[in-house]
């Protein structure tokens, strides 16, 4: 494989594929990943975060050309990409490519939909635009990971504005060299530290990516140039900002086998490692119905990565409770919950749990499997169960239903614009292959009331 | 020197900072960084780049608050900072801070000056502020130049956004603790890749560290939080952007030395290395006068980097005449020329710099200073004369002189905006440190019949 064309042969690619030449699967894929991401967008539109970014940039913001997903604001597309980029990844409820940890919806679809405000496009060219981008962004973290994330990129930013770039010319339909350049503005904007988890800036880095690539596109349609080679120069993207560069990982099987198709969606809003308790926790409230109240202790056998990231014995604030697996399993116990509301900072001062997560014990395991737990629960009479989850749901080998993505997106948004939104937003995410205009979705999400008063 | 606080310590810096603090001869060192990128902004104005720039940006611009230097367009605040940045450095003719070759202004007074047209702002304040970014961007780049540097970035901009953000961050008087967040929002977008030298993507980078510095000191004013440690955590700037991390040279003698002092301003629109070929072929013209046209041959003799970078022999466009030292030779004993009207396509092809340049000839020699040429010009009639450069004019042992700028900013802009308009603006440049609204100068770069066109 030639190391010398990898960005003009990626451009090829991106600038002649259609959706005909996508696998049906990989297309529903396609279609999950936008209906995830648009629950996760309206879910986190009321953030603390969104606020502070709104509060920074609408003094300079262009005409309302586009919908802040969830509010009333409208903004210029670059800015509303940003905003739904920074909402769509602000609860850490969005989806996840596993081999990269990239999460690619965010940069992807927050640039594609504002497009699609300010230029009619039609549910199937969204998708074919989508599933474009995602692919490129996950094929460009395939060819650097783990060295580019272990150095301390945040991969979501850093590989995000090649899929946002690529998405978005797709969409205006730049010829290669426009792509070439497009990929090239974006490379030499690809930024994103790790340093920043646990900050507002972590979900910045989606916003800026979505941004950053949808203006890639709109300067390179403009004339605006760039290096040809920004992917594989010696001074380019992946020799500057990795110790590895696998271009096969980019070129090798493109338009035959899908990256696109392995996206993968969270049930519980927070981290990997704390998802099989979860899971285990909520199977045996089902199971055991009013006897949750008789609980005594809770013992977990558990992989030794959970207590070192989540071993937090008492969450005073609700983004402390993300990293406590004794609150997880006690909301999960006594409220069945997993979702944004299972860490709030209610839920990390609410008696009922605090009580119950106290009898909570944990215990590293290193034959325990990262998707997997043991529980044995203790009675106040002295008998005990035993639940063993092999593999918790949302993991590679138990992807979450269409049933299941619809729940998790009607919680977190029927909070935040109500029932009756909810209900037409999933009815139209569901149909984006038979949109006439995509731009209808975005619209839809802001609440009427909401509406008119930005009129 | 505690590597723990150096963000902190830092942004402490740029909060208690007043312009009382400054040196007399730094601060006149501010004024002329600022005249001289003025001047750079106005001539670089009506450039391609800087056209494809706008095209791609206009649909999305926000309220017209601020100039486009030169220019009928006005736009919002960050999109403004981001084309003042590109057309400040197009010309490749802006300041140079020699230790890290950061161009420093173009990040810095670009984002300053937008935001001056937001909210009034006395020449004192500005005055202030701008040596502060200029200072704050120049120990970045010494704490990783040169690794950082030849692994691939542009220090310009990855440095770049962070001066723009302190410049800002002061001038909002923002408090330690938002500053801090300023400049974790700059850190985590550092970027821009030497890749793309040669391309239009080389003038974008001063220009989206400048839009991106602005918008970091108001998203922290409106809370947006960052890592408090931003440059020096493990995974922060200088450990993932370099292999050398030198914090000393961050707070060392912090406010007592001065980068912002060190300052140097290009007197040759082209690359470093051919500036003392230039400067010793207009003595020599101004010396021979008519006897210009009876030279026979010209024979070089210069530091080895000049033919490794600038040894094009036929160069056929104004860009490639920046990579010949032949051509430069020959339009500055022809026309005493190193102003940006000397690499153009015109001159690439006009038949007696040709002739001439064919006659010019260079060899390496190792033991010639990089500031240094022998030049030997031999007559039709054989007899020959010498010329040496001990010293370019430019370097820093011979800094340019306030007349020598002012030729240069009126020699660029008025080409651009006019002799009266050039006039204007020089003298309120000048007199920055009296200002009552430095917005005014931006306002006085656009020609009255662009100006009307625009209303």
């Amino acid at each position: 494989m030639s190391q010398k064309d990898v960005t003009k042969q990626l451009a090829a690619w991106i600038a002649r594929t259609r959706l005909d030449d996508i696998p049906q699967s990989v297309r529903e894929e396609g279609v999950r990943t936008f209906f995830n991401w648009l629950g996760c967008a309206v879910g986190g539109a009321r953030h603390e975060t969104v606020d502070c970014a709104l509060g920074g940039i609408m003094p300079f913001a262009g005409k309302p050309q586009a919908t802040v997903i969830g509010r009333a604001e409208r903004l210029d597309v670059p800015n509303a990409a940003l905003v739904n980029g920074i909402s769509s990844h602000v609860l850490d409820y969005d989806d996840t490519h596993l081999k990269t940890i990239i999460h690619p919806a965010g940069p992807v679809a927050s640039a594609l939909l504002a497009t699609a405000e300010y230029m009619p496009v039609s549910g199937a060219d969204f998708l074919e635009a989508l599933i474009i981008g995602v692919e490129v962004e996950c094929r460009l973290g395939n060819s650097v990971y783990p060295e580019h994330y272990d150095r301390g990129w945040h991969i979501t930013g850093t590989t995000g504005v090649f899929g946002a770039a690529a998405a978005v010319s797709h969409l205006l339909k730049l010829d290669e060299k426009q792509i070439t350049w497009a990929l090239g503005i974006a490379a030499t904007q690809a930024s994103g530290l790790r340093e920043m988890f646990g900050t507002m800036c972590k979900s910045l880095h989606p916003g800026v990516a979505a941004r950053n690539g949808a203006l890639a596109a709109f300067l390179a349609r403009a004339g605006f140039d760039s290096s040809l080679q920004a992917i594989e120069a010696p001074r380019g993207f992946a020799n500057v900002l990795s110790t590895k560069q696998d271009y096969n990982e980019i070129l090798g099987s493109l338009g035959e086998t899908w990256e696109a198709g392995l996206n993968s969606y969270k049930p519980f809003a927070c981290g990997i490692v704390i998802h099989p308790t979860i899971d285990g926790c909520q199977q045996l409230r089902e199971e055991l119905g009013a006897d949750v109240a008789k609980i005594a202790a809770v013992r977990l056998r558990t992989h030794p990565l959970v207590l070192e990231l989540t071993g937090k014995r008492e969450p005073k604030t609700g983004l402390e409770t993300k990293f406590s697996v004794f609150h997880a399993a006690a909301c999960a116990l006594l409220r069945g919950d997993g979702s944004p509301t299972a860490f709030t900072d209610e839920a990390a001062n609410a008696p009922e749990l605090v009580a119950l997560r106290r009898k909570v014990d944990a215990t590293s395991d290193t034959s325990i499997h990262e998707a997997s737990v043991v529980i044995e629960v203790e009675f106040e009479d002295g008998h005990k169960i035993v639940k063993t989850i092999e593999r918790a749901i949302g993991s590679h080998d138990k992807p979450l239903s269409n049933e299941h993505l619809a729940r998790k997106f009607a919680h977190q948004s029927a909070l935040v614009v109500g029932d009756e939104v909810t209900e037409r937003l999933m009815a139209l995410a569901w149909r984006l292959p038979e949109l006439a205009d995509v731009g209808e979705v975005a619209r839809a999400s802001v609440p009427a009331n909401l509406r008119s008063a930005a009129e």
